[in-house]
C-alpha cells in the first residue's frame, strides 16, 4: 500500500486540497479551487449566518476530499489515506480549532477538525495549523529543513506569516498559536499593521508592507523619474518592483535596501531567541534574489551577537509557489506519524 | 540513598559552590565564595596566560567540591552525588565549553565540563550552560514553572539574561547559546547597550537598563526635588528607586513606568514567537512588585495579537535570590537525569 495524506489550506479566497505523497509528490491537485466562504455573507457576524456557511462549507470541503480521493484511486488502487492536515488562519493545532479568524465569517471558536474527522471516521490523523506552521512543517519534511533540528520558516505574502522548528517539532506554544513573527514590533510608533497594531515588522516586510516603501519613498524623494511611479498603489508588486531594479531604477533598489534592513533586524531578534541553523524565506519577494537577501543577511549579522555571527543561514525554501499550501498542510500528517513512531 | 546534585555557578566576581537535593533544598552553600578569575589578571588576552589561570581555577574548584562533598557526607554519608550542574557565561551546553566569554580571563573555547568531569570521573553528568538557562530549569525544577511547558525566564541583574523552556525543556538552539532576549533591539537607534549593539532590551530593561532611566529623567526634567537626584550614579540600585516611589517621588514613578513600558513591549515579541504559559521574572528590581509589574503587565497586553492577550502570566520567580544561582545549576542535572529515564 502506498500512503497518502490530503492537504487543505483555508486561504482567504479560495481553499486548496491535494493528495501528497511521503516524498512530496502532488498526486492531485484540485482546479479551480473551491472557493472560501467570505467575510462578506456574514457582515453582521451573526453565529446562526455563521453556522450555516460553516455547514455548506463542510459539505463542499467533504465532496471535493472524495472526490480527490476517487482520483487518485483511479490510477493507483494501492493507496492508502493516512491523514488530513489543514492549513487555517487562526488554526489551533492543540484543539483542532479555528478561532476568531478576522478574515473568515465564521464566528467564534469553530470545532473544524472534528467536523472534518466526524465526515472521515476511519481516516486516523485529522491535524489542523495555520497555514505559516504548515508551511514550516512542509520545509521541514520535504523542502531544505530535511535534517535540521532548529528552524524558522518565513512567508512574505499579504502578511508576514512564520513557523518555529525546536528539536525536530514545531513550537505551538501555551496555546497552539505560537510563531507569530511578524507582529513583533521593528519600529515603535511606525505604520499601521492589519491587525491593528503599530510598527509591526509585517507592516514593513511582507509583500505588502514591501509595496507600502515604494510609495513611502516615492512620497519621500518626490521622484517621477522612477518607473515605479506609473504604476497605480493596487497594481503594485514585488515582480514590478524587482524588474525596476534590475533596469537600475535608484528607488526600487532602495526599497529592497529599507525592506532587508528592517527584515535583518527582526531576524536577529529571532536568533536572539532561538538560535535557529537556517532561516527560510518563502513567497514573491523572495523572486527578487540578492536585491532582497544581501541587504537582510548584512542587516541581521550586525544586529547579532558577536557569538551568533555567520552561524545563521538565510535561505529561500524550497518549497514550490504553487503547490506549498498544500504540501505544508500534508506534512502536518507526515509528522504526527513520526511522532507515534517515536 | 539519597541523590545530590553539585551546583556551580560561575559569576563575573565570584563563583558559587552549593549542594542540592532533587526538593530544591540546598545542602551546602559555601562561604565566602570562590574568588573568579578577573579579566585584568589576563589584560592583553594571552592564550598561555588564559590556560595558566584556567589551570589553578579548576584547581580550586576541584577541592571546593571534594570539600562540599565531603561536608554534606558527613552530615549524611547515605549521599549519592549524580551530577555537577554549572552556570557560566556564554556557557554552550551542548559541547560544555565556555566561547569567548568578554567578562572572563580565559581566551577561545575552553572545555571546562570536560576538565571537571575529568576530575570527577565517577561522576555520571557534568553539564554546562549560561546563568540564565540555568535559572529557567530552576524555576522548572523547583519553582513556579513546576508543570509547566512552555514558560519564559527573565532575569533583571547587571544584564537582561532569559532561558526558554518549550515542551518542558530548555532552548538550545543549533549552537547551544539560543535565549538571548536581552539582546532584542527595543529601541532602535537608542541606547549603547553592554555588548556593543544599539538599543536592546538589556539596556533598558535590567537593573543596570532602570537605573540609566533615573539619570536620563532626572536630565529631561531637570528635576532637583528628586530624592533621586541626592544619589551619585554609581551608588544608585533599584532599590533607591522603589523606596523613593513609595514616598511619592515622581521620578521614581516614572522610572518604573518607562522601564515597565518598555519591558512589556519586549515581551510582547517574545509572546509573538513562542506563546508561553507564563514569563517569569527575576532579580533586584522585582522587589518593587505593582511599581514594575503593572505598567509591564499593560504594556505587553497593549502589544500583543488579540489572540494572545489575557492568557500570559507575567510572574516573579519562586526562586530565592541568595540560592539561585547554584540552585538553578543544580537543576540542569535533574533535568538530565529525567531525560535518561524518558
Amino acid at each position: 500500500m502506498k500512503q497518502v495524506a490530503l492537504g487543505i489550506d483555508i486561504g482567504g479566497t479560495n481553499t486548496s486540497i491535494g493528495v501528497v505523497d511521503r516524498e512530496g509528490n502532488v498526486l492531485y491537485d484540485k482546479k479551480p479551487q473551491l472557493p472560501t466562504p467570505q467575510k462578506k455573507d456574514n457582515p453582521s457576524g451573526s453565529e446562526i449566518k455563521s453556522e450555516e456557511l460553516m455547514l455548506s462549507f463542510i459539505a463542499a470541503l467533504t465532496l471535493e476530499i472524495k472526490a480527490a480521493i476517487e482520483t487518485v484511486m483511479k490510477i493507483n488502487p494501492h493507496i492508502e489515506v493516512v491523514g488530513i492536515g489543514i492549513g487555517a488562519p487562526n488554526g489551533n493545532y492543540y484543539s483542532g480549532t479555528i478561532e476568531h479568524a478576522p478574515n473568515l465569517p465564521f464566528v467564534g471558536v469553530i470545532n473544524f477538525a472534528q467536523r472534518i474527522q466526524d465526515e472521515f471516521p476511519h481516516i486516523k490523523h485529522v491535524k489542523l495549523t495555520n497555514d505559516a506552521n504548515a508551511a514550516a512543517l512542509g520545509e521541514l519534511i520535504y523542502g531544505g529543513g530535511k535534517g535540521m533540528k532548529n528552524f524558522v520558516m518565513i512567508t512574505l505574502g499579504t502578511g508576514l506569516g512564520s513557523g518555529i522548528i525546536v528539536n525536530g517539532d514545531l513550537v505551538y506554544g501555551a496555546d497552539g498559536f505560537a510563531g507569530e513573527v511578524g507582529h513583533t514590533t521593528i519600529v515603535p510608533g511606525g505604520r499601521l499593521c492589519g491587525c491593528g497594531g503599530i510598527g509591526h515588522l509585517e507592516a514593513y516586510c511582507s509583500a505588502t508592507g514591501i509595496k507600502r516603501t515604494v510609495y513611502e519613498l516615492l512620497a519621500k524623494y518626490n521622484n517621477g523619474e522612477s518607473e515605479l511611479a506609473l504604476v497605480p498603489y493596487n497594481d503594485m508588486t514585488s515582480k514590478i518592483v524587482f524588474d525596476a531594479a534590475e533596469k537600475g531604477d535608484a528607488i526600487a533598489k532602495e526599497v529592497f535596501e529599507v525592506s532587508g534592513e528592517l527584515l535583518g533586524r527582526g531576524l536577529a531578534d529571532t536568533v536572539h531567541h532561538l538560535s535557529p541553523e537556517a532561516i527560510f524565506l518563502f513567497g514573491g519577494p523572495i523572486a527578487a534574489g540578492e536585491y532582497i537577501f544581501k541587504p537582510t543577511k548584512d542587516s541581521m549579522e550586525r544586529h547579532l551577537l558577536p557569538i551568533f555571527r555567520n552561524k545563521v543561514k538565510i535561505l529561500p525554501s524550497e518549497l514550490r509557489e504553487g503547490s506549498a499550501a498544500i504540501i505544508g498542510a500534508s506534512a502536518l500528517v507526515w509528522k504526527e506519524l513520526e511522532k507515534k513512531n517515536e
